[in-house]
């Protein structure tokens, strides 16, 4: 069963066609992006599995027509994959935020599309995109059925004392305040994943999940679900990321909204895209760079990285305590699968859990590995992420009842 | 040794007499508030210890008079506890805040009080006040040594992974936006309290301390030492306060000010007065109204206290992972004081590490004791604190030098 799977962002639509037999039993058929659309210098980039990328540059007018560059690269005589539309039985899509209107994904109807939109405002970069894809897709495979799935439905299982911010309730009532979380769709996977190679009984557990990437979140989750998350009422609260503060002390945003004399819409635009390691360190928003910059000496740089282990230390240990233990630590994404001296820093602080580090195992190539020692009280593993395949197989599920 | 022991708010001014033979040997010989300073009906009431308070009504134009008030009642003839002023040897002042300037106590001079000027930027509310007590008591008792004590001096050995914010490093520079903390001078106090009673050497340990009361914060010292703290910038920062939001998703201060049209002075006004318990529950700001309303079925009672238990035991929970480990928690001040079923809770959240709960001597009456088994592996303690002991110390050792 062919199930084409879109991550619409502002001018780009990530792509993958993946053949589902059942939730384990799946191949990747083919990947790609399109990107800047409506500017002058787009392009499509293909990838079919086993081939090697073909990149295209054109004008791509709108997000209709990059759907449609999408599914002729599918149908194509050389790179493409299937023989005609018809073999698209469904397409799932990646949906940012869908507030508390979602604990699950959710088939297509007029009535999704209308809380998609209303859940723009706490996602305004990224919904308004997921709905340009949703609609596009609508024109040009107008009898496929299609399936939102939301990065913030598998946090919808938090107790309120774990979403609700201790503002005036009126906030709440109004305006929806209240924690969503996000990265729902990989910690969902990866707590999944990482119970499996680690052994552990997900439905009867405590773990804790770390997606360290662009954006970076820690999960609790507790026998399969989620019981608390670092990112808030939108991505910016938490920890660290590449030009995200994470939570800070609130009266700072006034203070400086006061001293620099910015608008509401430039105090968020600095916390978002100027904060972070950008801001810390003025060297990188990229922990590569600031990797570099480590061992030509940069104390900046340095500092960069001893608070991103102490955020993520922290943040494991806030979990353990109110879930009292943690049985699993998994780790994913871009930033935790390419720098082992990271798990390694964090889980030295972790040896009063039981935790037993195998530094050999964590400095050895490759994902998916258990990194503790046989008899550790607490495991740690470290699995790449694949919101891709949780989207397919939930569009598999709520379209064909499997 | 006479010392007088100053906490100036803007419109009161409380103080106690103690007389210090040394650090542990000393005696309360009076206490007292002025209150409603510059308003028509202002007051002061004054305990001899030993005997019943007396309270006196009238108008009190400024903190000048109300300084004579205090030492005309320390030598009134029938409630006086000195023969006269020159009794006193130096007076000791409650500062809230010293910013990075002050790691210790400090003798006053000009060039201390403008610092203390300085920092009124980052404490409007309170060092403009404990400025008007110091140039009062320089009026009225002008050959007398006074001393600076700061509540953010216990938190300056806090390293700079755990007090800088990832904020563009200008914030930093040009404004001294970081990490100060507050209630230090009751942190320093009941981790070396704590530490005597539970048999634990403060030098080689690993203790975390709950300041729970009208404000409240979290420390982690390590080997005496702060090494983190849940206060930030201002004490608006860490956990659910009484009319205080703690740390949120900073997001959420520029959305609801573009909402609700609030300015930063009314949006800091709304974080710091409006919000915690009183704006999450609608029922009140005292957690002893809360236990009322709770008894009585109220909902939104029910999880402010959750909210409370949840943000102690994550703290607890964080400062163990970046110590790795804790070997002694102590609670104070109101909130701990007279809530047992606070620290049950939070504690039965902690048997992962090793904690062994002594529910009943917890709930016996009585403060300074352990509450704890004797084999737990994690000892709780739970003691009054005094601030105004380690203000008189901090005095005599500068002023007289032991």
């Amino acid at each position: 069963m062919i199930i084409l799977v879109i991550n619409c962002g502002s001018s780009s639509i990530k792509y993958q066609v993946l053949d589902m037999k059942n939730d384990d039993d799946y191949s990747l058929l083919a990947k790609g992006i399109v990107e800047k659309i409506g500017l002058a210098d787009g392009s499509i980039a293909h990838t079919r599995t086993g081939y090697p990328k073909v990149i295209k540059k054109q004008f791509i007018e709108d997000h209709k027509v990059g759907m449609e560059l999408v599914l002729n690269e599918l149908v194509d005589s050389e790179n493409g994959v299937l023989k005609s539309f018809e073999d698209i039985k469904a397409v799932g899509h990646r949906i940012v935020q869908g507030a508390d209107f979602f604990s699950e994904s959710a088939l297509v109807n007029e009535d999704v599309i209308a809380k998609i939109d209303y859940c723009s405002d706490f996602a305004p970069l990224h919904n308004p995109a997921n709905i340009l894809g949703i609609r596009a897709m609508q024109k040009v495979l107008p009898s496929v059925p299609q399936v939102a799935v939301f990065d913030t439905a598998f946090h919808q299982t938090m107790p309120d004392y774990n979403y609700m911010y201790p503002l005036p309730s009126s906030y709440y009532k109004k305006y929806r305040v209240r924690k969503y979380g996000a990265h729902g769709t990989s910690h969902q996977y990866v707590a999944g994943k990482a119970a499996g190679i680690a052994g552990v009984d997900i439905n009867n557990s405590k773990i804790i999940t770390c997606h360290l990437g662009n954006g970076s979140s820690v999960t609790a989750v507790l026998n399969g679900k989620c019981y608390d998350t670092s990112m808030g009422f939108t991505p910016l609260a938490g920890m660290i990321m590449g030009t995200r503060c994470g939570s800070i002390d609130p009266n700072i945003v006034t203070y400086i909204m006061k001293k620099e004399h910015l608008s509401e819409d430039e105090m968020t635009a600095v916390m978002n895209r100027k904060s972070g390691f950008l801001g810390l360190t003025e060297v990188s928003s990229d922990v590569r760079e600031l990797c570099e910059a480590v061992e030509k000496g940069d104390q900046r740089a340095k500092l960069g990285l001893k608070v991103l282990v102490q955020d993520v230390t922290k943040l494991i240990g806030s979990y353990a305590a109110e879930m009292n233990g943690v049985d699993l630590i998994a780790f994913t994404a871009g930033i935790a699968e390419n720098n082992p001296w990271l798990l390694e820093q964090v889980c030295a602080n972790l040896t009063f859990l039981g935790l037993k580090f195998d530094t050999k195992t964590n400095n050895e190539k490759g994902i998916d590995k258990v990194v503790t020692m046989p008899d550790s009280k607490v495991k740690v593993a470290i699995v790449s992420t694949n919101e891709e395949l949780v989207i397919a197989r939930d569009t598999m599920h709520l379209v064909f009842g499997k």
